[in-house]
């Protein structure tokens, strides 16, 4: 079987994208469902979720397991699986880690940008690694089945959190930086040291993470991939597009800014292009991964790796570890 | 099979009373976990069992259905379900329905004592039935299979309650006023509509509810039983004590005064007896339901009888009653 799998996205949600979802046969998608969000907003957020659950049943449905996923395929709907950028959702009570999981969350970054209650974002100047309360709430992570996911993380903090962690962990939405060196493009230690582990790097198409931004060509992009294949196993790599479809530029703002500062942040952004950059022309929605796959399957890649790579591999991932540790 | 069903509990949770509920061989337990708290705090009372059910894993463990009952019976522990007694917990957001059945919510009373957003307490002069907001709330009980309680609801109210809900409703701890018309005992009216309806009454064991009080005879307890059987259909009964066990008295402070006033209300109590009454001597905690049994027994009921007052019957309901609506 192979399936097709996103590893993340956080789209400006509607019955069009859902639609755009079953034309690219897309059975399950790893969504950001807050940032910056408190524990109470996050539940509201949860609860909009709930809303659409309700409202477009023949199109998607509430992942909790990765047998959710094999019903997504039979049943020709997507699969919808949680996950929060920023460990604001759980405060600073250990006891939501397990409430949320309850609640369906299945991944939680340790930090988005900037130092957290819990380890530190790769845009602060020094790296301290993880905090007290961050060990305990991994391990506690870990007890329940919530992945620990540092696509956002500093060099020192993810290479801690993939060692500390007893269960491997994901960088959901990053590439490589020998590709294109942006500061939340992954080293080749943290790359290995996450392949070694097991853990999981789900490729960007976000253009501020590609080679020449929006003007990356396919090509490019899948000759990358193959060398990351290389470099961490192809059996740790899947699709992570970052995708945040239909969204006002003033979501990147509130992503960037939150609540922390009174000022503009520009993150990967700058003063002159403050927004959302345009999608590569190849991969502009949910109805473009054949392209990706086509693409692979022209630079030579043997038909099973890029199966992995369009979603077996979260496949198995999710099924590992989306349950108590047993 | 034969179940040990008790259908509301509030004690001072601690090792001993799940001890305590192991000797007595009680399967299940609907457990208040929240009266007057928001939902934040209620959240972090959910956290607190989710530590007991950490601790005491070999003792106790989370019901969500009931197929869990018979796991319980299976694995020598007791399944724990959670209720609320007031809807404080939902706030004024319908959304918290399905988010709380989610973290396990199994019953919510409409209304405390007081009037609240869905409908009149008891202890209100002016009964005023289910309110706008109140009727959307028990329809999406009804959708997500959380079970309507009106045990601390007035008359209106409640009948409304039995006629608007899609799906049986339940008293879950009170007896009926026939034979001991305190405030909070129902009705026949109320009692024969709840059977009509295949809804549940659970007999009560806490003083106030009792004729003589704390002094009240098992054999005054049982007759009692057997009248309602009559009344209202012996499937339609079971056991619902009220067991406060271990409680210091500001906790029957907290249930009667929330933060709703500055003066002290007593309740069913009154200022020479503000706090707990003793309980009586043939029921103290959980070892003693067999004496209920063989009370029943010495009355000449007939067993099958027995085993749906002290459990069977709210196993069917819970079967029938904590899923979404098929």
């Amino acid at each position: 079987m192979t399936y097709m799998i996103d590893g993340l996205q956080y789209a400006n949600w509607s019955e069009k994208i859902f639609q755009e979802m079953r034309v690219g046969a897309v059975d399950a998608v790893h969504v950001t469902i807050t940032y910056h969000e408190n524990f109470r907003e996050t539940v509201h957020n949860i609860e909009r979720w709930n809303r659409w659950f309700e409202q477009y049943p023949d199109l998607i449905f509430h992942g909790r397991t990765a047998a959710c996923i094999k019903t997504a395929r039979e049943t020709n709907r997507t699969a919808i699986f949680f996950g929060s950028q920023n460990p604001s959702c759980i405060e600073d009570d250990i006891g939501l880690v397990e409430v949320l999981h309850t609640l369906g969350l299945r991944f939680m970054q340790l930090t988005y940008n900037n130092q957290s209650l819990l380890a530190t974002g790769c845009y602060e100047q020094d790296d301290t690694g993880l905090t007290r309360m961050g060990k305990e709430v991994v391990r506690e992570m870990n007890r329940v089945g919530l992945v620990v996911d540092m696509s956002h993380s500093a060099e020192r903090s993810t290479l801690e959190a993939i060692e500390y962690s007893s269960r491997p962990i994901a960088i959901t939405h990053a590439n490589p930086a020998f590709w294109h060196p942006a500061l939340r493009n992954k080293s080749d230690d943290v790359l290995r040291a996450l392949g070694q582990s097991g853990g999981m790097l789900g490729f960007s198409l976000y253009p501020h993470h590609l080679e020449n931004g929006s003007d990356c060509s396919i090509t490019s992009f899948c000759e990358m991939i193959a060398r990351t294949a290389d470099l961490m196993g192809a059996e740790n790599i899947g699709i992570g597009t970052d995708l945040c479809q239909d969204q006002p530029d003033s979501i990147v703002e509130w992503m960037r800014v939150g609540r922390w500062t009174k000022s503009i942040d520009y993150g990967e952004g700058s003063a002159d292009k403050p927004g959302f950059p345009p999608m590569p022309n190849w991969f502009k929605d949910n109805r473009d991964f054949g392209n990706i796959r086509n693409a692979l399957s022209d630079l030579g890649m043997a038909p099973s790796e890029i199966d992995g790579v369009m979603g077996d591999n979260w496949y198995r991932f999710f099924e590992n570890n989306f349950g108590p540790l047993g």
